[in-house]
């Protein structure tokens, strides 16, 4: 295997898989993202290439041009590790990743991680599923367009299924989405927490309702929990140290 | 921190998280769950006292009963690793357990896990969401009552709202299932996928369309994955070994 697109996890390094981990120690090439934690390139060996290809949002290469790296690089034989925040195939464009390596006959292995979907609400002492209060759990991206959008988000037939929604890249379209989300029969005290930099010390949780979402100010990355799970606070997580942290 | 609730990963060993094995690597007693990757045992230091608490199906300990050994190992000051299948906060009872601990004052932290809800798709080269194809995924357990039961799930919205689905310990109810979806409007043709032992070498998939469903026999743990997504085959997957397996 040339090519192993690896998720990082969800920004706590403890969270990585030893797997990652093992191919990491051994890689040639790192082909990293924004928002993994920059510990992990430690476990590279001293003389690997890192390339940055998501250096701040607005910066980042255009998804075609990261393709491309991988694929020639992939065909000089070297061992590269493509390094995803959370989980590859999950809203981290892996699926395209891998279709170009596989297009250009280039072997890859994929390396699930610890999606921050669900570890960033249970950093915040929040289990995205519990016995009489959901018994699903939808993740959904907040940053494509309205339902009538191709491939956009049907919000109005996700509110009505009830469970619980994790919204990720949420937070600019927070206002519209609460709105739709109680349009659909949600109601406005619906619990929703927010959390910032979930499992990092840079952790902040703030908890509100469906109806106060527009109110909360959180920069992203931040993960937006919606549903009656949202209330609770079962923490610590790893990062945060302590009972009662966050 | 006397109990660690961990996470134990899919089934792989390798998809472990670092600060699992850590934690493991010291545990004194190690309560662990039949659907974990039995080679995690062999992290446990040699004296560790390891108690299965869900040998099989049918002979699982009741969950109070489990609830109370967290709590009287984590009185008497030992370190305990509990061990659970996938992410102990997705579909693992892990808030049940917190709830246990906080409520008799014994200290405990959670440690997520690679969620076999999107690592056993992974293996089987299906990414949850892909460009195009899915901008949300569901996770939903099949083994509640229907829609009109508390705590049921309602397949019709969830239907409804498109994305991809994740049916977790669905296999018995396939059938209804697959008609409640259908009658909700999704295309009878709607690919399916079903993962059995994702990630494991134990791993079968089979392909199939939500009319097809119902014939598609594999014993539990399966997945099934429903959705347009579910015709991809992007592997391989780090246990599979090689392009073009599973």
């Amino acid at each position: 295997v040339s090519v192993s697109l690896i998720g990082a996890g969800p920004g706590d390094p403890g969270l990585f898989t030893m797997r990652g981990a093992e191919l990491l120690g051994r890689a040639e090439v790192v082909i990293y993202d924004r928002l993994i934690g920059h510990e992990l390139l430690d476990l590279a060996p001293p003389g690997a290439e890192l390339i940055n290809v998501g250096k701040s949002p607005g910066t980042s290469r255009p998804q075609a041009e990261i393709n491309a790296q991988l694929v020639e690089h992939g065909r000089a034989g070297r061992r590269v590790v493509r390094l995803k925040g959370g989980d590859p195939f999950v809203f981290g464009r892996g699926g395209e990743e891998a279709e170009a390596l596989r297009n250009a006959g280039v072997d890859y292995e994929v390396v699930p991680g610890v999606s921050s979907a669900f570890a960033a609400p249970a950093a915040a002492g929040i289990p995205v599923t519990h016995r009489g209060m959901a018994t699903s759990v939808t993740v959904v991206t907040g940053h494509v367009g309205d339902q009538s959008a191709p491939g956009g988000v049907d919000w109005y037939s996700l509110g009505r299924a009830g469970g619980t929604l994790v919204i990720l890249m949420g937070m600019s379209e927070r206002a519209r989405i609460a709105s739709e989300l109680i349009g659909s029969g949600r109601d406005a005290g619906t619990p929703v927490a927010v959390v910032h930099w979930g499992t990092t010390p840079h952790q902040q949780v703030v908890r509100s309702t469906l109806g106060g979402l527009a109110s909360v100010e959180l920069p992203a990355p931040s993960a937006i929990v919606v549903g009656p799970v949202a209330a609770l606070d079962l923490g610590p997580a790893p990062a945060s140290g302590g009972a009662g942290s966050s």
